[in-house]
């Protein structure tokens, strides 16, 4: 579609602040080049996160590189879910008792614990700075209109609301953009990308995290249309990450503690408990969570992960629920397992009729319409951004702009709406604008604006029927439908989730309302609330797209089993609609980004593809003993910054291709080199320490680039054994292998690097996670993304 | 542990009736010899499962075969879930274009749908015909109670009582002792088993679901201590199974409709779907069907494919609900999902607080520990049983004197219990019994006695406080518990669920009320429904050991999200504890048919076992291109009676071995001699029709016999062309490759063969699933089972 110069991406940074202990800004490493270099077949090319400061400053500001969702982007590493078996693996292993390995379990017990205790007190502050910052905006607000209703000149309210709602925004805006840009949006993209194999930089430190949150509380609080729950995701995964590796390497400490974890297998499946963490303290859905974890991450379903998935998951929404409970000064009283908290719905009074389900699908369809319409808004946003608001403090003026017209817009609604409700006795609303409306009253458009979104969509659920009339509610879903839409993708930590919801409930609640007025026998369309759920089902469906786990979402935050069958045909139904014109939110977010995101299966019609066309085949093959100097120098080539090599053994005085042998990662060279392992060291002194295990954990993730590395030209003359250090047993397939039988392969795996052999066993290519996620199910068949070095 | 004679298990039938069309009995073609053969690494053994009807015959009834359950059996064939990508396959892959995709996946959404909707009105059946009969037996003997109290003779109603019962359970025994033993018990065992990739003969067919339905409702009217919600899992599964093929074997039927789903990979799916939909109808939980599916069987986990084991879960319990809702004269009150509903907890009056968490803890220790002893008086027993009690005729007899005890023992418990209740104005008992009580008053005993086990799990749950006193529930829990062991295990078909959750609700109550008596503010131990509950969690969970999925199965079941956490725990201890004594049911059932279950990883301290040391290597290999005669030699060869062979290429001239270019199946071969595809023939005849995959799909799953195919003596000189059907690309590792290594390729892509390779590709030896299950670790470590031909 369109084609777009990119500046702005996930994994590099326009600006780099000089973090101290940091500094090494990422994956930009050979991108000086001022033009695109679209590379064909190199697919293998990685570029290493990291690369000395020097090298940064050089980078020029604007690099114009054409770019478009048609490329795949080569600067996405790949993380290794297959254990790399080498022979000091596989010593510690056999070394280690029954009893270590029941201690290693228990330890992951604890630290999936730690991780849903955590994760559970994030939500806490998160639920409880916004609840009283957002209740002293509103009441100074309220106290200023209040005034001004009465001697006139509410425009300087306006004002004040505008101002107020900016500069908190910027606040927030200003640590996303400036500090970091990673942290912005929801964080569900980067997590399924990162659960899928695919290394975002800094998606999971605890830099981000803590913009992350502070970020959060400033859109919430800024009145942006926009909720608090999805970053909660991203900030349990960044907890999973930081505790299962009992150190923190941005704080410098390193508690000696779950070494064990330090490798990408281990941190992934922690990550995962996070992320179902993060869920469940956002929506009270535990269940909900292990099955967000396992749609979007697992590629092998073990079962006592999942328990333990789910044990963090419920220690969070627990631990989230009790100081919940606490701070509301009713501690035991556990009735809050969640930031978002449908209400209870009575199940008598809202019980549903066969005769139903045909409008619940009919409601589904529409909910997918309106989704494809957000998305497609959304898509062509991003892409102006992309283009034009790529600066950060650009960033920040937008993400000000929107807080002060969101302000303009409500105040404009509410002050135009004569839509006045009787005050009840025991009324749910927090903040009831009188204004113009008679005394006892409260205008009812308000409810819905002036009021942190959350309480918004309960309000939407549980009011009395006749709270709303027909025409605030359709206003209301028209504004908040486009600035829900302009907010999403502001440099700014914010979820989609709770906008979606308010914009569904809202014309679902006005479906209910106008069935109603339908002339029968009264009583069975009453409750325009089971509308109004129905209707945010459908719009949420229609926007992330996603089918079990947000069934299972929606049925516990309802903590009603009696809507799952209505809930998952809304979902299916808005699902197929919206499929049918745009893909969901989260992928067209990560498809802008060129990640190579792996789907589950193969595209259908790849059967005549085989690894020979998909492989790269221009692989370095290295000696099982090989020169110091080679692998340098082969490290060193920016051209083709290949992150395995096979390891092939040379028969001895033949002419032909070496046998293969193992596979040997970069950064296990570069540990290896950094410990100077040679072969000549080792004789002359005795006394050398052996190379263990410990020493790559150490060194996992951040490995140093090859270029601090100084090997001295004497050295350079040394040789190196890999058979000890290289994966002696890697997977192979023939040339003649299909391509879905290479992807389920790979996917079922999680590999990185598949190598290909022919028949005695030759190296003649490498299939990395780009070679697979080149080829793609377009409107024409199948299609081939570019690759491209962006 | 203990070394018994085996006669009786799953995959053998002392007795063979002659089914009309079928005349075949299962995987005893080499059994003849009386004693055992223990072979040590020919572990790619596997007997095909059907012969010629007159060997049966000559086959001996009682063969003393040494078995105990440190042996693994190798008279269990592996399911084949990776795909056999020969050219025939891919050349149909490639000519089927994207919309022949999408119709494909079109079809598969229908066949879900069918069975779900089956699967719900199979539960429906089974529901309405136990309430019906239960009805009229419970009426005939309260009549006959209330006539002989007055009167005296008591004594003539427990004989009625005895003898109603015992002929009821008679019939059920029959069907099942004579003519489906596979049918007996709950059938979780073997759909774990099925989706785990073993063939368990027989467990898919029409035959065992007919007998299946009508089993589980003789031994639920007979008033055993069964529950009808295990036998649903099964017979989901046969649904999906006999639906999504398209046919029936059994009734000669073949719809020529979805012939794409003839394979073990497709169909395992559906049937993860039929076993889905099955949990769901019995207890009104489609997530906890999908959970539970997933527990049991995924190895890969898919979106779209769990995404329809939803909607086929949805469909059955939403089918269920309406035609009972139909049934009870409410058509459109959709209250009843499931068969066993636990009544709706009204969460305000059973809010748990967190100091009642301990306690939970504690009774899910004590959960755990009566659960083992359930459990290890059930492994005596069924091992006393496969010893003595294995003709059909004994098996009837014991199932009648159950019934006929359990009557008894009630009747005397109802008797001597002297506990009244008043009869309040809107009670929930079907058939009080007065007794000796007084007018207005009705014997309590009776309501956990007199009444279908589903009816006393919901009394003891939901009756008010005070309605049973302590003693009734501490001698109904002694009691029922030992009925209940007694039960699991008999001819019949029948579940475990619901007596579990009976006794565990009894003394859950039962801890309910002490805990009440303690002198304290009163209200707060007020609820012994809560406790009814906890405890009934607790006791399922020592017994059948399932984790997540029997969490959101009682959550679902509850209709209450509110208990997940406390359930959580309960379930979680329990696992522990009971797990420190003794595995769980349906494990120890599985153990002692020696069955090669693979389980989710590999035994943590295997390391330093490798593929050579695991494989067998003693590998029969064929010719690309191989002699008619060696062929059926090979295949004909009962001392092994390999399933799959590797296909070399000689070369030319050279001594060495051959190097690996395919595997073929036994059964694939077998279709090619029936066929007659020599390369002679072809030659001659020009016309020859061309061999297809439909001729493959065609004859599975039952695929006939080498011996019912004729080869003539100058057919024996044809040669055969394997090239075209051979798997060109089977997944191989190298030597030296760890077992975990192995394993989890095994595991995650579902295989039945792996070749194990040398450096130059190379056959040297071949896994199977039999290498794999024989490790597992023991008290002192990794323990290696024995093989054997039982």
């Amino acid at each position: 579609m369109a084609n777009i110069t990119k500046k702005v991406s996930w994994s590099s940074r326009t600006d780099e602040s000089g973090t101290p202990g940091e500094g090494t800004p990422l994956l930009n490493g050979s991108e000086r080049a001022s033009h695109s270099r679209q590379i064909g077949r190199l697919s293998t090319v990685d570029l290493e996160e990291e690369i000395t400061s020097d090298e940064d400053s050089q980078r020029g500001r604007l690099k114009e590189i054409p770019h478009n969702e048609k490329l795949l982007s080569l600067k996405y590493e790949s993380l290794d879910y297959d254990n790399i078996e080498n022979q000091l693996f596989l010593e510690e292993e056999r070394r280690m008792s029954y009893m270590g390995f029941r201690c290693l379990e228990i330890s992951r017990w604890v630290v999936c614990g730690l991780i849903g205790f955590l994760t559970g007190l994030i939500a806490c502050f998160i639920d409880i700075a916004v609840e009283e910052l957002a209740g002293i905006k509103y009441q100074v607000v309220k106290e200023n209109i209040e005034k001004f209703t009465e001697v006139g000149g509410l425009s300087i309210s306006l004002l004040l609301w505008a101002v107020l709602n900016s500069a908190i925004v910027m606040m927030g805006a200003i640590i996303v953009a400036f500090f970091e840009p990673i942290a912005a949006g929801s964080g569900i993209p980067q997590i399924k990308c990162y659960l899928n194999g695919i290394k975002i930089p800094r998606v999971v430190r605890l830099k981000t995290l803590v913009v992350k949150v502070c970020g959060v509380i400033c859109s919430v609080v800024g009145g942006l249309a926009v909720g608090k729950e999805g970053p909660m995701i991203h900030s349990g995964a960044v907890v999973a990450a930081g505790v299962s590796q009992g150190r923190s390497t941005s704080l410098k400490r390193d508690f000696k503690i779950f070494e064990y974890f330090r490798r990408d297998t281990e941190k992934r499946d922690f990550v995962s408990a996070g992320a179902a963490a993060g869920v469940s303290a956002a929506f009270g859905a535990p269940v909900g969570g292990v099955l967000f974890s396992l749609e979007e991450g697992a590629s092998f379903w073990n079962q006592m992960l999942t328990w333990r998935i789910f044990f963090a998951s419920m220690i969070s929404t627990f631990t989230l629920n009790f100081f919940l409970s606490v701070y509301h000064k009713n501690p035991g009283d556990l009735s809050n397992p969640g930031l978002i908290n449908f209400g209870r719905f009575q199940s008598d009074s809202v019980a549903y009729n066969l005769y139903e389900i045909p409008l619940f699908i009919a409601m589904g369809a529409i909910g997918g319409l309106l989704g494809a319409l957000f998305n497609i808004l959304n898509y062509w946003l991003t892409i102006f951004r992309i283009r034009y608001v790529h600066r950060p403090c650009l960033q920040v003026m937008e993400a000000m702009l929107v807080a002060a017209v969101t302000a303009t817009v409500s105040f404009t609604m509410i002050y135009f709406s004569n839509d006045c409700q009787p005050l009840g006795p025991e009324h749910s609303e927090e903040y009831p604008l009188q204004l113009f409306c008679a005394d006892g009253e409260y205008n009812s458009m308000a409810t819905a604006f002036f009021n942190t979104p959350e309480r918004s969509v309960r309000s939407l659920f549980h009011n009395q029927p006749g709270s709303y009339n027909p025409l605030t509610l359709g206003l209301f879903t028209l504004t908040y439908f486009f600035l829900a839409c302009w907010t999403y993708g502001l440099a700014v930590s914010a979820g989609v989730f709770i906008p979606s919801l308010l914009i569904g409930a809202a014309w679902g609640r006005l479906c209910g309302i106008l069935l109603a007025s339908i002339p029968s026998n009264g009583s069975i369309w009453a409750d325009p609330g089971k509308y109004a759920l129905i209707g945010a089902a459908a719009q949420l469906g229609g926007i992330v797209r996603m089918t079990l786990s947000l069934t299972v979402i929606m049925v516990e935050a309802t903590g009603n089993v009696t809507y799952g069958l209505p809930i998952m045909l809304v979902l299916m139904t808005a699902k197929i609609v919206g499929d049918y014109f745009v893909e969901g939110l989260y992928d067209i977010h990560i498809k802008l980004q060129s990640v190579p995101f792996l789907h589950w299966d193969a595209p259908a019609t790849s059967h005549w593809l085989t690894a020979r066309e998909v492989m790269s085949s221009q692989v370095t093959c290295l000696n099982r003993i090989e020169k110091v100097g080679t692998i340098v120098d082969t490290l060193s080539n920016t051209s083709t910054n290949h992150n395995g090599f096979p390891v092939v053994v040379q028969v001895s005085g033949s002419d032909e291709p070496a046998k293969l042998c193992g596979l040997i990662l970069r950064s296990q060279l570069i540990v290896l080199l950094k410990h100077k392992v040679f072969v000549e060291l080792a004789r002359s002194r005795l006394t050398h320490r052996k190379l263990q295990l410990k020493d790559f954990r150490d060194a996992y993730p951040r490995f140093p680039p090859i270029q601090s590395i100084h090997v001295s030209q004497d050295e350079r003359e040394c040789m190196m054994d890999l058979t000890e250090f290289m994966n002696a047993t890697p997977y192979t397939v023939p040339q003649e292998t299909s391509l879905p039988r290479v992807f389920k392969l790979f996917r079922a795996l999680g590999l990185r690097h598949l190598v290909v052999v022919d028949d005695v066993n030759r190296v003649v290519g490498l299939v990395t996670r780009k070679d697979l996620a080149r080829y793609h199910l377009g409107k024409h068949g199948l299609e081939e993304l570019q690759l491209a070095q962006t």
